[in-house]
């Protein structure tokens, strides 16, 4: 990070024109980033949860033709932690010329709606997405006004620019502890000393918003990112409701060919009440599942089993093109085979 | 798997002309497939290798364009183990009409070479293909005539005919008990009483050549497996005779966009002495990374320590176009940047 990227729209539109073979440029070329520690889980339960957080994003890309990097390297040592994902970001891009937007989501996030897809074009203008909610952003300047563990950063000098000052905030700077008094005093709910990532882009929203703001989106019409707490409780009523539909709709449940998967996400919209649909992210956070050491308040294990029961919920909407679901949310390893029409009546057609 | 399929041929054909934009027939597509047990875990390092495990066949199959499916589920619940993978490859290629080629992959094997490619048009004739030995098949009759660990199957009706055949030999079938014995019989070196995969392979080329052993196609021109114990004592010699040779050839060691890594491969192909390549496939037969419970004949920890050097040797042909290594092959967890013509002098271009 010490040496910033200069002239970068120029390089990586001189490589596009001597690599014909990818066309012009692809606005919806996506690659998604996540990662975890080199080292194994010091939760004894860690690194089986990391593997299958892993699976859910490898199921999401193939889907939706998305490339995925999972970084488990430390790219620079005095970034760790929520800070390591600047410096990836930053060699994603470089190593991608082609790829037009990376999406960053954290280890401990996980798909939960494996149709929906991110509504690019809506962000055309922009350079950043990231899930908010303005007034907490800008009233109530709190550091939980938006989510930094996921978001959409468009390939582009100017976000090379915005990482390295995103980045000048961090421990890589000699400012770092200033920068944690700073934050501290500007966003009164901070809870910890140092200048964390998520209080920096607050803080670059709220105080640096002419430099940086126009060309970042804040969203919330969907769950971009989405509290677990908030969620979790309602999967067993989503997957009735879904399966009330798809009792309801023949074409909502005809099994296909899992490439064709993006084509039924409208119909399911037209057949599903808003409130039932499903969260397209849901994020522990807080939950720490490699270190074990969660938020307090949390109930002992709550962490665990309601991520066990949202990997599953995801995973059978995956399973079923592959003839498959779990017995159910909770118990993960046993499985039921279903018929090409589940729930309708069977028939041996695949579309 | 109680229900064969039928007619797959022409099912897949219709599905193909009545969604034109995956474009005729291509027979370059592959699907890599690989997978473990539902559950944690027993080994406490398990489930972290098998999260790099997952995470190199991942990198491979970005760097080529293929698709990746992870099974955790069990998806016939009297085919454990390594039969498993015979109800997933059928159920994937019904839910994956337009891959041409199933890839499967062991959990304990990994790409050492990240360049190379299968080459399929060598395959054009066969619709299976599998690492072994004909005088080990066919003069002394070994089950380990060939390792079934990994193997491409063609997404055609001679596959759904071949995978009933070979799973009616195993535990779903009525005659489990007596295939044990007449396999036992036949392949002298079998080491224990039940019909295993492997051994039924090397059965139906024995047997029932006839049938089938036109089709499928013996491989040992390059590592489509390799037995690690041959392999990880020359990674360090392989890795100094690789930068021997980018030290003469300023085109192999310039950092590139990931996605053109195959046009790398060639070169690299005039430059490396062939005993000095990189193996394709290292495979960790005997280990049992998730039970932990390896083969008695290997050293204490040997299967997890060269594990992880053969991880970090494939990891650092991936890390490059990030501009990163690892410190050293044994020490997996610190990195060191490189510059971008490494090992030549520095320049600052990206090509």
């Amino acid at each position: 990070m010490d040496r910033p990227v200069m002239g970068w729209d120029e390089k990586r539109r001189e490589w596009m024109k001597s690599h014909r073979t990818f066309g012009s440029r692809d606005e919806t070329r996506v690659l998604v980033l996540t990662g975890s520690q080199p080292t194994p889980c010091k939760n004894p339960a860690g690194d089986n949860l990391l593997l299958r957080l892993f699976k859910n994003k490898v199921d999401y890309c193939r889907i939706h033709g998305y490339g995925i990097f999972y970084n488990n390297a430390i790219l620079n040592p005095k970034m760790r932690s929520f800070w390591a994902k600047i410096p990836l970001v930053r060699a994603a891009m470089v190593a991608h010329p082609e790829v037009e937007w990376m999406f960053w989501v954290d280890s401990d996030a996980m798909f939960t709606d494996m149709e929906f897809k991110v509504p690019l074009e809506r962000y055309k203008y922009h350079n950043l997405v990231v899930h908010g909610w303005p007034d907490l952003i800008y009233e109530q300047k709190s550091w939980v006004g938006v989510n930094a563990g996921i978001f959409l950063i468009r390939n582009c000098q100017w976000s090379m620019d915005f990482l390295q000052k995103w980045a000048s905030m961090g421990p890589i700077s000699p400012d770092y502890a200033r920068w944690g008094k700073i934050l501290r005093s500007t966003l009164k709910d901070k809870l910890f000393p140092e200048s964390d990532d998520q209080s920096a882009l607050v803080y670059l929203l709220l105080k640096e918003h002419k430099e940086w703001g126009d060309m970042i989106y804040v969203e919330n019409e969907y769950f971009l990112h989405g509290y677990w707490r908030e969620i979790v409780g309602k999967l067993d009523i989503i997957d009735e409701k879904h399966e009330d539909a798809e009792r309801r709709a023949p074409e909502l449940r005809k099994r296909h060919a899992e490439t064709v998967t993006e084509t039924f996400a409208e119909a399911r919209q037209r057949h599903v009440a808003a409130e039932c649909r499903r969260p397209f992210i849901t994020h522990f956070t807080g939950c720490q599942p490699c270190s074990g050491e969660h938020n307090p308040e949390y109930r002992e294990n709550s962490c665990g089993v309601e991520m066990g029961r949202a990997l599953n919920f995801a995973d059978n909407q995956v399973l079923r093109n592959y003839g498959f679901r779990h017995n159910n949310l909770t118990e993960g390893s046993t499985f039921i085979p279903l018929p090409f029409d589940f729930p309708g009546d069977e028939s041996d057609e695949l579309i």
